[in-house]
């Protein structure tokens, strides 16, 4: 066995005994309120996970990349959602080839879009679900109103080899009232005018345990509820304890008394921000340490505030401010039990573009 | 031959033309002030370019990590500098292996460091070159003044498998005559005290054409030079045109008459700021247009100061806010001449953590 402190740095640690609690408290969480979980494997992108996902009553899962759901088909998952607008002739012939494979949903939030699956999907004996990307008020993707909804969604369901499956959302932070009204408008519009809306898709971590507040929705998909981080913790979705996955770092640089230098800088801990917090991650050994900046291989620490001092060689624990970009940094990272490490992962679909 | 508008995205593009340009300029600039060029390859990866570095003139290359050293050996680069604080058993297994196979020299700021290095290095026939660490501003690793350098390099001179080999900075941004002041000192001190300085290494692109205002150096690293970012142009290093790495994107969503949205997140732009210009990256379609969102998988563009619209499908070319984050994220770049794409290259020192 080796120990965690034994690993080279740096390394990325996840703890399976809080990745279980994670899963299982958010598939009960779904399963007391009759919502169907789709979790977002964006976050882990591991086939260990997204199968622990599955057994424990995930209807499916949700991939933001065809390589990434090319990745999962391989390990058998079979039902994979992608919530994404996907064009061009090379991604529509890999759409193809998983949907020979798998039960596959895709999105779309424009004609063009809807144009290109047509394209490609002709056979009236085994459509593509086509979900309708909604803005409901995040800003990203999305139609703008449920009368733009309705109208791709009859225009959808007018292509023979597509079929309509309902409407989808990464809703904006906080406003369950507002998503509501949006959605349950345009499903009341879309099923007014004789179509089914069989699935509504919301989405995120941080609103996760408030979701049944948007009562239109039928599933959703979080993907950040499995590691969680520093962000999410700001949100008040758990505490530092239920942060699954750390990045093992070594002190390298004591320059002065009140600065550190670690070895994982945004190479390892990525730039993302966290809004409730400031600097690069939360030091677990030195938690009012203060990680002032990073560059590539470098963060640069602020000790003013700590009663205790380390020495160069030590090892420290970093939180990240946004974990699902970490796990892309890395081939690999390794499971832990009890401060020990019992499997080394390759994060196989990591750095999948496309 | 594929055209770069056929390219899967999203993808990076590196002109080779642009990228020749850089690199000449840089080495005629170094050639013409009697400085050593050593260029940093964490900007590139590549050993095709660590290559041709070497072709036009460079004394060696620098490496941040073992691992990039490793895969550089490989291909045959025979002299390498990893300006950092080594630490660790295995990391050290690793470097006296490298030792063995090339002209390799590392740094230290600390004893800690120094003791680590002399544990494994104790060969007095074939010392360890070990350059000190000195921190002239930047705030990051390095010894804190002239004194504590001195007392660094009679330590490591003390050491039979050491070899004092001068002295490293990575200096801050724009205070040449202070660093130059800081390293003299040094430097005289040093050799005052009968220890020879042969190296005085200097980094950084953004002042590497001003790098002689710093008289005491006798070598320099760039290493953003060879692609130059959306950063340094704000630094006034050369214009956009002189940026050879783009992120070739596509439009997947137009939800609103001043709302685009790219299929390139901060898992292929990465999140890091630009200190001169807001948004993401800099559209070379759209000049005027700013990423003022990313997620993973999506930029959000506000195109309300652009003359002209895109179409969804359309392929947009992305210059980055910094290259160097880029380079980490994809295992491959696409070289290109003439709006063709002439050959694919593995980034094989990609991801290596330690």
């Amino acid at each position: 066995m080796i120990s965690i402190g034994d690993l080279d740095t740096p390394a990325v640690v996840v703890d399976r005994r809080i990745v279980e609690a994670n899963l299982r408290r958010a598939q009960n969480h779904a399963d007391r309120q009759g919502l169907k979980l789709r979790p977002h494997v964006k976050t882990h992108k591991l086939a260990l996970f997204a199968g622990r996902q599955i057994e424990l009553g995930a209807v499916g899962i949700t991939c933001q990349k065809i390589g990434e759901a090319e990745v999962m088909a391989e390990v058998g998952i079979r039902d994979i959602f992608i919530p994404y607008n996907i064009l061009g002739a090379e991604k529509l012939e890999r759409l193809l080839a998983l949907h020979r494979r798998l039960a596959l949903s895709v999105t779309a939030d424009s004609m063009a879009t809807v144009e290109g699956y047509a394209s490609r999907f002709g056979d009236p004996g085994r459509p593509l679900p086509v979900l309708v990307e909604c803005d409901t008020g995040a800003g990203r993707c999305g139609v703008q109103d449920p009368a733009e909804a309705e109208a791709l969604a009859a225009f959808i369901d007018g292509k023979p080899g597509l079929r309509f499956a309902g409407l989808m959302t990464y809703p904006p932070k906080g406003r369950m009232a507002e998503i509501d009204a949006w959605l349950s408008e345009a499903r009341d519009r879309i099923e007014k005018a004789g179509m089914p809306v069989e699935t509504i898709s919301n989405g995120g971590t941080p609103d996760f345990y408030a979701a049944t507040r948007v009562t239109a929705a039928t599933e959703h998909r979080p993907g950040t509820y499995i590691y969680s981080d520093r962000t999410q913790v700001g949100f008040g979705v758990g505490g530092i304890a239920d942060c699954a996955l750390t990045v093992l770092a070594t002190v390298v640089s004591l320059p002065t008394k009140t600065r550190m230098v670690l070895d994982a800088g945004s190479k390892a801990l990525a730039a993302d921000r966290c809004p409730s917090a400031p600097g690069h991650g939360h030091i677990v050994e030195y938690p009012e340490a203060v990680i002032t900046g990073l560059s590539e291989e470098h963060a640069v620490v602020d000790l003013s505030g700590c009663p205790e001092r380390p020495r160069i060689g030590d090892k420290v624990r970093v939180v990240p401010n946004h974990v699902c970009v970490v796990t892309n940094l890395f081939d690999g990272v390794h499971l832990a039990e009890d401060g020990e490490v019992i499997a080394r992962l390759p994060v196989r679909a990591r750095g999948r573009m496309s």
